[in-house]
Parts: C-alpha cells; sequence; structure tokens
C-alpha cells in the first residue's frame, strides 16, 4: 500500500478522463469521486476499479458524453432516462436533483434507468448528508448472487445506502450490498489474503467457507440473513426496475466487464429538525460499557482523517497502473 | 390447532374491541386486521397479540379512542401524531393516506409519531399492493435486540415491510424484522417445539443456538447479516424518529407489556405502470431448474388460500382465551 495526496489523485484522473472525452468539469468530478472512495477506505469501489471503468468506457459500454434526461415527472417522484453514461456522474446528479425535489415537497425520489455502475454508492449518501438531507439510494447490479433456495446467480447484491445528517458533521451512513460481503470486499479479502469474519458463502462443493477467492469462484456468496436477504435484494431490484422502467437484474448481461444499464433509485427528505436526536441515539449505543459499538460510516470519518493526513491509500500496483495511463 | 371461519373470529373480536371502547367501524377494522394475520400464516402477530392488545387498552398504554392528527406537510411527506392510539388502525389510515399523497405527487410519505406496535406489519403492504401501490413502510420498537459488538438489547428488531403490486393479485410482499427470527417467530418456533433452520442467536452463556427458548431468555437475537442488520436497524430507528418528531427505540421502554409511543413511516409509489415487469422477474427466478426459490409473500398467498378453505388456523388455547373475553 502507498499514500498519494488527494490533490494528486484527482488531477491525475481528470486528466486521464479528459482524454477520454469526459468534458473538464465532469472529468474533475468523476476524478474526485473515485479520489473519495480511496480516501474513505473503500479500495475496492475506488481506483482498484479505475482501469475497469476506462475499459468499459472504450468497450461503449459507458458513454462520457450523455447526461440523464427527464423522462416523467409525477411532482415529487421523478423517472429519468442516464442514457448510459458514466454511472457515478449520472448518480451524484440524480441524488442532487432527489434533494432539489424534497426542498419543494418534503420529500424527493429520483428513479433513474439505463444508467451505469455508480463505483462507491456510499458517496451519494455522504453526499445528501453534507447537505443537511436524510438521503436513501440503492441500484441493481447484473446477476450475482444465488437466491435462497438456488446454487445459481439470478438476482443482484443490490447495494443499499441510508445517509442520516448530523451538525457536527459526523453522518450515519450505512453503505451495504445484500450479500454478507460485497465483490469489493471479497477481493480486497483476497489481495490483503485475509479471511473473513464469519463464512461469506459455499466454495464450488457446497460447503460455506470463510475463504473469499473460493466464493469469488463459485459465484456462491451468502445473501444477509439467508432467506431475508435474499427477499430484500429481489424486491429492491423490482422498485428500481419498476419505478425508473429500467432493467431489472434479469435484463442485465451476467459479466462484470460487459455490465450495463443498471437500475437506481434515489430518495432525500427535508423533514424539519429534531435537534440532537441522532447524537442522543448514537450516544445511546455507545456508552463507556459498550466499547465494541460501531455506529455506520463510523469508521469511514477515522479513516477520512487519516487519508488527509497521509495520503489516500493505494495498492502500489494499481497507482502505478493509473499512472501508466497518463 | 384448531381452524375458525374467517367470519366468525371477526365477529367475535368486534363485539370485545367494542365493550372496550372502539367504534364500532374502527372496532371491526382492527379485528379485520387481527384476522388477516392468521389468516395469512401469521399467528404471532394476530389472535397470539390479541389478549396482551387489550392489556395494553386495560393498562392505558394504548387509547381505542384517538385517531392520528397532522401536525405538519411538506407536501409529499406529511408528520402525523399518532396520539398513542391503537398501532394497527393507526398505521392503516396512515398507509391510506401515503396512498393518497401519491396521487397527487407521485411519491407520499406519512411519518407516524406517538403509535403503537401494529401488529402485522404484512397488512399495510398488502394493503398498499392490492389498491396498486408500491408500498413501504417500517416501525421502531422497543429495545430488543443487540446491536453487533454488544450483549445487550440496545437497539429494535424494526421490521420492514416493501409491496410490489401484480395485477394477477400474486403480490410481492416482503415483511421481516431485523433480526434473523422475530420475537414472534421465536415464540411460534417453541409453542411448536421446532428448531430453528439456522442459529438466531446466542444462549444466556454466549453459544450460538437454534433453540428459540434459550434466545428469548438471553434477548440475543442474531441481527440479519450480523454487523449489516445491526446498522440497518440502528439507520431504521434513526428515520423513523426524525422523519415523525417520535421516539426512538432508546426512549422506548424495554418491556413488551409497558412498550408504547412507537415511531414508523409509510411509503407509497403511484409510478408509471412497467406492465408484467414484476411477473418477468419472478418467472426468471422460478424456472424448473429452480424448484426452491421463493418470492417474499409466496407463501402467504398459500396459506391464505388454505385459510379461506377450511378456517383461520388458531391454537385453541388462544381462541377459548379469546372466547371467554365476550
Amino acid at each position: 500500500m502507498i499514500f498519494i495526496p488527494y490533490e494528486t489523485v484527482t488531477s491525475t484522473l481528470t486528466k486521464i478522463l479528459s482524454r477520454r472525452g469526459f468534458a473538464p468539469e465532469r472529468a474533475a468530478i468523476s476524478a474526485g469521486l473515485f479520489a473519495d472512495a480511496n480516501r474513505d477506505g473503500v479500495l475496492s469501489h475506488g481506483m482498484d476499479r479505475f482501469k475497469s471503468f476506462l475499459r468499459a468506457i472504450d468497450l461503449g459500454l459507458v458513454d462520457p458524453s450523455t447526461e440523464p434526461e427527464l423522462i416523467w415527472s409525477g411532482g415529487a417522484l421523478e423517472r429519468w432516462d442516464g442514457h448510459y453514461g458514466p454511472g457515478n456522474l449520472n448518480a451524484k446528479s440524480s441524488m442532487a436533483r432527489a434533494m432539489e425535489l424534497s426542498e419543494l415537497h418534503g420529500i424527493g425520489c429520483v428513479a433513474l434507468a439505463n444508467t451505469n455502475h455508480w463505483m462507491r454508492g456510499g458517496n451519494f449518501g455522504w453526499q445528501a448528508a453534507d447537505a443537511g438531507k436524510i438521503g436513501i439510494c440503492w441500484t441493481n447490479t447484473m446477476p450475482n448472487l444465488p437466491p435462497w433456495g438456488s446454487e445459481h446467480p439470478l438476482i443482484g447484491n443490490n447495494p443499499l445506502i441510508i445517509a442520516v445528517p448530523r451538525k457536527n458533521g459526523k453522518h450515519v451512513v450505512l453503505d451495504m450490498a445484500m450479500s454478507q460481503f460485497s465483490y469489493g470486499a471479497l477481493s480486497r479479502h483476497s489481495i490483503e489474503n485475509r479471511k473473513l469474519q464469519v463464512p461469506g458463502g459455499y466454495d464450488t462443493e457446497g460447503h460455506l467457507t470463510d475463504d473469499a477467492n473460493l466464493i469469488m469462484e463459485s459465484v456462491r456468496p451468502l445473501p444477509i440473513g439467508f432467506w431475508k436477504g435474499s427477499g430484500l435484494s429481489i424486491i429492491l431490484d423490482l422498485l428500481a426496475a419498476l419505478l425508473s422502467g429500467g432493467s431489472a437484474t434479469n435484463d442485465i448481461e451476467p459479466d462484470l466487464d460487459k455490465e450495463k444499464g443498471v437500475s437506481q433509485v434515489f430518495m432525500a427528505f427535508s423533514a424539519p429538525d429534531y435537534p440532537g436526536l441522532a447524537d442522543r441515539v448514537i450516544a445511546s449505543l455507545q456508552t463507556e460499557g459498550e466499547p465494541d459499538v460501531r455506529y455506520p460510516g463510523e469508521r469511514v470519518l477515522k479513516t477520512r482523517e487519516e487519508s488527509l493526513k497521509k495520503g489516500l491509500p493505494v495498492d502500489e500496483e494499481i497507482w502505478n497502473g493509473i499512472l501508466a495511463l497518463q
């Protein structure tokens, strides 16, 4: 692992994206979202994926020049077409639009069809919370998770993000896939040669295992809560496809290198403030007698603080690969 | 187990509720919601709880005569005060109001403070789906689940319901607590002397167990997905309390016989129809080669069909107890 200053990362990535057809401002925003993921310790959905993001552009799966288009409005609920633009940019503008709608209606919801992998979903939760909004968003994915009762990856791991703002900036941000471990997490465990904390899926023989490599090989991660996460994944997929009018998981090419045209939902709430409630709830979980309880997003802030001091963590090989693209 | 005709159940319960201060129409609606739970196989949140529901009224925890009051409106998002009325009636009218709002704004959200246990949450998902709406609702609860990293029940199991309508009435309805097994499910396993399918929590010695009695004794059920369900529970509680201005789990008396004043959220969506998508997705999961995959709510309909033929299932002792209340 090496550590690169935030500005060096964003300027390097911006330069590369600008040469791939991104307008300058859009290149900078996209670069910032990649950098933010590494800054917050989510390497798997940050620079780890930058090369595959570029490959998707080269293959024509992602069109860097398009922007989402409003297709239908119900007032507080809007349906947009992502026109296969960059998933992270589409997602950021969709959450921004949901927040605008919430200013007008108390709640705002943007359902986005025909978009692409948003990379690190947590970014869009932090975006909402930093603006003082409650934010919820989720995405469907290609089939990569067996539903309960099957050995075959028929459903997506469909990450869900929920963010609650706090005045002190210590926002509560949940960012979780419906599998016990996201493929990004499996991949990081593999790279760092670490066992999973709990069995995360099956090997090709059908035995539960804590070896990330064996699970990636079998494509049989476990859903959280067995049948419960399986059901939640199925219904989040239905909601994303039905609300946006876009593809369901079953319609998406089951190949990470060809995944294209996912469906996403972004919601924001402008509720009256209820001063200090979130602080009080978190404090009730983290009393002196409970040293081990964490709230969602807690580790992110600690990692962020470190990263801003000593640079963004990135594998040397990944960083050298990026430098070679300049 | 005995089987009682639906009409016998509702007329019996209506009579009892009418004598406890429920207006006639409200008694009938409440009775119907209890009956619907047994009809759909959710005995634990139906007549199993009828006596404790009456006890809560006798103790003054639930006021049968009050109705929710609008406190604040942002347009598509409204905040209501449940005034400690019957949780099932408050929930039903809140979902109805969320659906009205969704007609006006595309999406509608009612956040309800100071309400009481809604009994079977799935009822309100079916309510939305039967009206052709996508419905989402959740509730916080008294502290009854240890967060990940703690041995003490500091968070709620906060059931979440998501419903997607289908034209053929085979709605997809997820109804799940954030614990691997709800207390209702633990209680049914105990009554029926059945082991849990997977370890559902810890015994008082701290060992994982599939014995429901030991988990109820320790009050240490496992959250779904370990740290993930723990995080989801924490953030659903924050959302419910912040949006409604009501109590968070930490504010609620940690005693099932005294639980009072929970917070809930009800959302409905009127999106443009996308014909057949849900049917197509479900069909893709239930191909000939996949005999064991279930969609959320699937078993409910089978159970309902049986119940409407041979009567609602109820433990003889429970039914006799209810008859004695007439």
